[in-house]
């Protein structure tokens, strides 16, 4: 069965016949006392409401939360949001779907970036922390994780894929900024970029839905992360106790400030370096991401951004792009 | 040889022969062109300065920081401070100075705070939490350690044995409010209580002078304790993976906020009370120590204490005291 | 008449029958000109919706916000919420009904409560606090208001009761740390903890709901309970000058804090440890009550605890209460 | 015995002869073991060091720390401090000395300040306000001390007569405002700003040295102030109980925020006026007399100020005097 | 075409015709599939919903968001809000609209006020400040806008008219306090008070409605203020160097704090003052109009004011307004 | 004639002669009532302690603070300090000194640095913003100071070059980053980084010590770089309106949040890349200089860093250094 019409391109009016993931499932009753079905409904490009107001009872065995649905319906527009009259819904195999279809991915290609990251370890000078990369990124369970996770819940890189796309993009002005401040010990900074997110592999679930697991909640990806590091050292014959000190410190510290998680803030100019690096490319993200979702011809202005705490200019970018030759090769002008 | 008077009993205008441990060593000239020595000396009861005048050059050689030293001097009153005229110094073999003579030491004797935490391991009922607090308390490493370590480098109990006096302390009141808080997991409480500040050992460092170990600048008490737990569960057969979750939880949150360097905050009851207590012990602690330290007959305030960034009162201590019988016994009257 | 079926009892498409309270009340228009009456209804057990769809002209004077009515209705689920169609209503005598079934109330007794806190005033030895304890808690109005009141409008102990509930807990948690510390007048701290929050009774207004009353946000209960003590101590002879300072004292600064709203700091042992208890004592009802609150089957998470800033464990407790023998004793399991 | 040459105008080498107040005293011993006493003089002017080198043990019964002494000295310069080595010294009897030569005084005669007070008391339309007001400001020991005593310890207006200087201030200011804003109560207004900082009576001690009283740490000047309020209030007659709570209000929530110190934080606009006026008054206070103080021919700037965690520019006060026509009419220039 | 009843007077099952706002415009469908047009509509007095039920479709094209519209209804109570059901509905001519109807205006006559406040410039005695002062009120443009702007989107005097009338009540305050503190500089502050917000001309749009422009958000009116006082100061002839720092820092560090945008810290008193008369101003604005709109004679109290994080009082306006004589005098009884 | 030694080479007991410059001097009289001078006298390398004992008075006339002078001298060591028992000193006349032997220099050549920045001004595509670039480094005052300037006045770069140097590497660190980040307009945020800090040219001056000019402290070096800005904008035809609001944007939010200086945050995703490039290259600065300052044989640690407020590793640095190879290719190994 095929996938039906993106969310984020249904229009009013129109029949909507296809595949999307329900996550929410609500009975309800109207007025006049017939029953009815509330629906969240949701695919990788975003999430409609769906309402079955005719046969929900006979309707509702056939599906439930969390399943993956084949439905027919037709779209209106009820108090400006779009809305999916549902006429039949059931439910289809798990093995029938394909899940990247239902949650939002990296535009980045995780094989891609995972060949990459590999051709970064292996520039690394230092026996100790080259041996220690490979041995992380060589356990099949690890890698495999570390490609499908997000980078977080519902801020930054919140998207399959996620982690591996921001840990490339971390590493790669790691090794810019270690070329530019001529003090830095490359090796260090660059182990640290690769594993300083590696925890959160642990600290997600992303199955349907990104949520935190309770090692998540409890622990932290922080410390979940230096305890694979930890636990990694002691297969790495004579890793010096000092540069073992000094990688966990990265990971330790790279959120910078106590009041944000990290037990230790930056003692040395690589993890000080780190900390820095892993803030912008969040930041960056969420800001163009929002930049560009946001774009609308009535205003030069987004709405406004709970998180920055302020609203953000959309007319930079549109100006920028008018001289940008070649944007019409067919996929998405912007990727981050 | 012997020790000198203690250092808070020094009067003016006093011969002073003794064993003593040198903190700080200078040597200085003086407008006349003639060298001196400046030294700062300590034993348990306190720090006095003292100066060699004479025969400087001479007694140089005879003596180094962070030696324990026999000194023959008389006492001066100096711009209101009390200060040692040194006419004779030399260093002793270290196997002949006695150290808890020369470092503040707790007033709880080490030995039977283990025996009491001992009994208290006894009466815990999980049988993994059990096993592994005395895996922990059975290394005759750890407890050496345990039993001679200061929990703080200047705060709350910075005393030879402060740490297992404040971990009985918490274990205590843990114990108390266990039983006042039907819903609260007593074992896990007490374990969490016992073991909270166990990295201690690795962070500081106590010989001579108490100070942070790289280790513990670089990952930190709550950190490394976390990892000492995380190694003996391994040991442990069978631990369930929850209550690992659990107790590691109860070390990692147990300063209560991110900014105090947990890199989570309680979220169970019983982490919660740990968090408290920890936090009660400590303040009362460097409260009543510094009422005590700064009664002053002229008023009934201390001086300014920095880190509670107020004055205290001193009036209800003395207050308080008349009425308590009994308090010639023969021990300190206070014990805090 | 009777009380109907406990709110929290009542399920989908059943027929309601008896007394509630009508907490809010408003009249509405359909879209098709027909008027109706939206309610808010309560009993101890919590909040549920009422419309009134049919005969609203007719039945709405019959009773008023703030009335106890005797209502006939059948439960629907509407839009995820339970909900009353309500088809008659009437309100009763307020002599007819037991504001008890109204309110939530604590599960703890007020008059043992009471009897527990004489027999805690009668240990202690300080001739002066005793008889000050003594006339507070002789006052008939006093002690009519203190065993009905709750301890907050909205946060801890916000029930009939609680702040009897929330005093006695303190109280014995302050006998427990009066024992623990040697140096702590027990005298002071068991007065200061008992008689912390009487200001409570003129702060809070509960009579059907919980409000502030003028007082309340204009003096607050801190300096309104100090006034109290203040006006007291006058009627006990020779009541030192010294002593009525340190009792004032405990009672100003029990927050702790000058941005909680205390306008002195802890400045004595005995009032440092008022502050910890009370917050602890606080805390731990919410902390406890929320996760109680929030068991879910799929989850062993709490939903988002606004205060706290966190989402709380619920794993933990359903693990502890499996092994607990004896829990059907009669009373509520958890007394907090 | 005559006042000798005020402090501030004390030059090097010249020979210094007459009346200062001791106000630190400590006995010393040079390096050639020669007593001496090292000194810290006073008067209203300001502070100077003074050493005893020369029959230090003969002068020293004779005058003792507090005392107003006699004394005959020359000044010197010492590592760029003004310094009096004194040959004779000796105390004289307490009503010899005029205190009002020794500690600051407000530019303001308090006489025509209190008699201003009592003229706007007039003003006030109010009965049960004027009568309060009345009754606090007939008594002679409020009266005495209420034009003797400094507004703070060591920020502004602390010097004799500072209370009173600030309040009529505060009141004048408060005139204008309710003048100002319509909708104001200039009775409420007038009646808060006369009473916000009456409690310093009780919350500083002002003899010889500013300090603070037991009281003042213990309970603060706020509630003492309050205090006084609500038991005046019981002596006017009908004294409506809203208007008590209003009065008690202004002057509980007169520091406008609860992390200065104020229980209640401004519910009324004139609460909030109130706060204002006084921020003002003393921040004005502190600004000008530093910039005044601080005027150096070399730089635009004051050294830093570490309350306004700033430095400030001294420039735009030389400029503005300037233009000035009159400025000789026999009075100081500054009145602040 | 009439202005038809002012929003603020309309009840419940009364017809309503004539001219409003149209502020928002949603297009709708029922559930029975009926399109339908949702509305905000709003005059100076207020806002109201608005529905079309019938003729929808032949309704739309009539009239858009942003017009004033013609249009004929009834209102109707719905779930405790007014709302109009709207029959007919027609744009009118841009022109034949007086939009002082449809905006929140002043309570202030903007001429009157500028005449105020060019009276007030006469008294200026420098020549420079005053000229600067003459040339930017001499300007047309800047002259038509400053008597219309709001002084906010939507906090303080978020109205037309709203800027000059903070304007000239700084203005006023600035005067009353140059009289009383002697060492300030009147012609400074008085200039500073009259130019400090000239900025908000650029920073806020307002036609139809308020908000920032694209200059606002990324310049902000302080540094829009402080660039037109730069380029008019270079009209004046040899305006001294000093005075157009001095005038500048003014501007500059209005908000008193960094971290209330001001990119300087107040360093001079006269620019400390004006820092707080902006503030009181604003903050007595909205204190007093929030306890007007919000007077209900069931409480004392306003609902949560979200910016002063409180509750205010209500009760002592009502006290105040009883005994004013004259009240009737044929204004506002309140001017701000 | 010759400057001395550097001051940071100067060892215990050596003659010290030739050329220092004159910090601070300060005349005293020792006890004996013998006249002397105090001085701190510095070079590019550092400061240290100056004493005149013996002709005192003859010598004092012969220089003044801030001279550059000759002297003769020994090196003596004085309670842990370097200090000079001075002989001999005269002032010389300003043009025979090389002020950057006195003042601390960058270790970037100036003229490289500024013709990096011609070459990268000659890559902006950008026709106004790239003209604009050049109109401000074509002024020949302009580059003349820009090349001079140091970066602060006592933070980081706080070298005579430390703008140019500062300015150079926040330009590079851009250029990596506009090439990593595709939606970045790389002219805009290569024009904000060479021209973020051009107004610390106004803010501060230079000679002989470094210190904040009157614009500096009452305007601030982001206002006065904005201001040139606007002004040379004027002369760039037909300058867009909306790109001279996003270059002026740059500057005026580069610190990024409203408490570091800042009148706007960022709002545009180049603005918020600007400031933690700034951030970044301020704080490696620091960090690296003080663990560069601070390598101590005895220690893996930095003293306490007031502003990090924290300790730093040092041992990392070591342990890097050594597998490096050719790091003695005659340029000191750090360049930072």
């Amino acid at each position: 069965m095929q996938k039906g019409p993106y969310i984020e391109n249904i229009r009013e009016k129109q029949p909507v016949e296809g595949l999307y993931l329900v996550r929410d499932k609500n009975n309800g009753i109207t007025k006049n006392g017939k029953p009815y079905i509330a629906l969240n409904l949701s695919d990788k490009t975003g999430m409609i409401k769906g309402r079955v107001w005719d046969n929900a009872e006979k309707l509702d065995p056939g599906f439930d939360q969390g399943d993956v649905v084949f439905l027919k319906s037709h779209s209106v527009l009820y108090q400006g949001d779009m809305q999916l009259n549902v006429h039949a819904i059931n439910r289809i195999a798990a093995e029938d779907a394909d899940l990247s279809d239902f949650m939002p991915a990296s535009s980045v290609d995780p094989e891609q970036a995972f060949a990459d990251l590999q051709a970064s370890i292996a520039t690394i000078n230092d026996p100790h922390l080259r041996r220690l990369l490979e041995l992380i990124f060589e356990d099949a369970r690890i890698v495999a994780a570390f490609k499908q996770a997000p980078a977080a819940k519902s801020i930054h890189h919140d998207c399959l894929g996620g982690l591996i796309e921001h840990t490339l993009s971390v590493t790669r002005i790691a090794d810019m900024l270690a070329g530019h401040y001529a003090t830095v010990n490359r090796d260090l900074l660059l182990a640290g970029a690769m594993l300083h997110d590696i925890g959160k592999i642990y600290e997600l679930s992303f199955e349907r839905s990104f949520d935190y697991t309770d090692e998540g909640r409890l622990i932290g990806h922080i410390v979940l992360g230096m305890e694979l590091i930890s636990d990694t050292i002691r297969l790495v014959p004579d890793f010096p106790a000092q540069k073992a000190l000094l990688i966990k410190h990265m990971i330790l510290s790279h959120h910078g400030q106590l009041e944000f998680g990290s037990p230790k803030r930056p003692k040395i100019p690589e993890a000080l370096l780190l900390s820095y690096i892993d803030d912008i490319d969040a930041k960056m993200f969420d800001f163009t991401q929002f930049i560009e979702k946001e774009q609308r011809p009535e205003t030069n202005w987004t709405g406004y951004h709970r998180l920055f705490n302020r609203y953000l200019y959309t007319g930079a970018l549109a100006e920028k792009e008018l001289p940008v030759p070649g944007a019409d090769n067919g996929k998405p002008p912007k990727d981050v």
